[in-house]
């Protein structure tokens, strides 16, 4: 199993957000959870509350008195923050720490991301300890993201840079799609009902038209079974008629 | 100004959701909020509340008695989904889905993202109305993902398709990089003064002990100032020796 980075909450103010923090941070797989100096204490009912399904992450958060007690088996640590500080130091986005934490982890080592608290975030004395700062990109016009949605952004990266989910697919079950044979003789049976119904009025426009409708249908990506549905409405259709 | 993407609440329960929803939306500059029948009515303080500095997102909301008016304007319709349906179209990740929408918005036409109530999901009816599943890729440990962090997923992975943050920055603001000159002068001062304490002890162990040390510091990247305060405190240290 790789190492999974630790999530690290310096000085939160809210139960609420701590609870919702631990909650998407098992969504995204990862559970370890440490808080330095939490404002109201530690436990607190409101973070299990917040946390639903993810209790077991809030039960099994550790809490340190400083940030050099919270990452003493640390080898990487990264910096969440909003503002651009004063700071020479590498910048990274969300993704490109995720995938730095993946390559750390190939190689044994352990990282964390940390996030200050709600109202002002990390102040400078941590983030000195940081190899990096973690920038999440934000819209210019409203930066101030919600700080269990920054550990959302932040572990949803980790997470989907190690999952291999193809970014597209269609599942029909245990239907099968539709052959071309099924397809052509769809078209037939449309078509042929057309004519008899004289709905090409034109015949110099007929080609284009039934150009026009099969692609309707070979766009569809049909099942075989939707191709024996649309034959049984043309033939209700007809019956009607 | 490309068509940025509607997102539609159906049947939200919690205001709280709904405003950090619409905070989450301004975060990643999507401000086109619809709710179709929220279960508490509307407005809703706690929705206001709970949006922070997106009030006018909240305030900007439309109201619609079903998602056919909701979607009076659009011509791609997403349903985020994380159980698998019994349904045959195409499930896309948050990631392409982004994509799918910024290639739409290219096209003039404009696209919505639909999250169902929380306690459910979208009820099968609405999903028949859109043409494909979005899925946020989560653990299998633990799916059930929040409302307002599903929105935000989508917003995040929409803004960053759109957005060219470099992936890893180095600002140093006014300062300047120290050229290999300075590094240079650094390392002699540094080894002679080394020299001079009898640091290296074993004559042919100093070139590998020497390319150690210069590793340190090439590494380090060092401004021309940090180069100086380098200088110096060789100078302090030799002094109290």
């Amino acid at each position: 199993m790789k190492n999974k980075p630790a999530i690290i909450l310096v000085s939160p103010q809210l139960g609420e957000n701590i609870g919702a923090a631990a909650r998407v941070m098992l969504n995204f797989g990862i559970d370890d959870l440490r808080l330095v100096t939490p404002r109201d204490g530690w436990p607190n009912p409101k973070a299990v509350d917040m946390a639903k399904g993810a209790k077991k992450v809030i039960e099994n958060a550790r809490v340190f008195e400083s940030l050099a007690d919270a990452t003493f088996d640390i080898n990487h640590l990264y910096a969440t923050t909003a503002r651009t500080r004063d700071m020479i130091k590498p910048t990274l986005t969300a993704k490109k720490t995720a995938q730095d934490i993946i390559s750390h982890s190939n190689s044994g080592e352990r990282s964390a991301i940390m996030f200050g608290p709600e109202r002002t975030g990390l102040e400078n004395e941590h983030i000195t300890l940081a190899e990096a700062i973690t920038y999440i990109p934000v819209a210019p016009e409203y930066t101030s993201l919600n700080l269990a949605q920054a550990v959302s952004i932040t572990c949803y990266e980790w997470f989907s840079a190690g999952d291999d989910t193809p970014e597209q697919i269609v599942d029909i079950g245990n239907l099968k799609q539709a052959s071309k044979e099924e397809l052509a003789h769809l078209f037939k049976h449309l078509e042929s009902e057309l004519d008899n119904t004289d709905f090409f009025k034109l015949p110099d426009k007929r080609p284009k038209m039934v150009n026009n409708i099969r692609n309707i249908f070979s766009r569809a990506n049909l099942t075989d079974q939707e191709v024996r549905t649309l034959r049984g409405i043309i033939r209700s259709l007809v019956t009607k008629h």
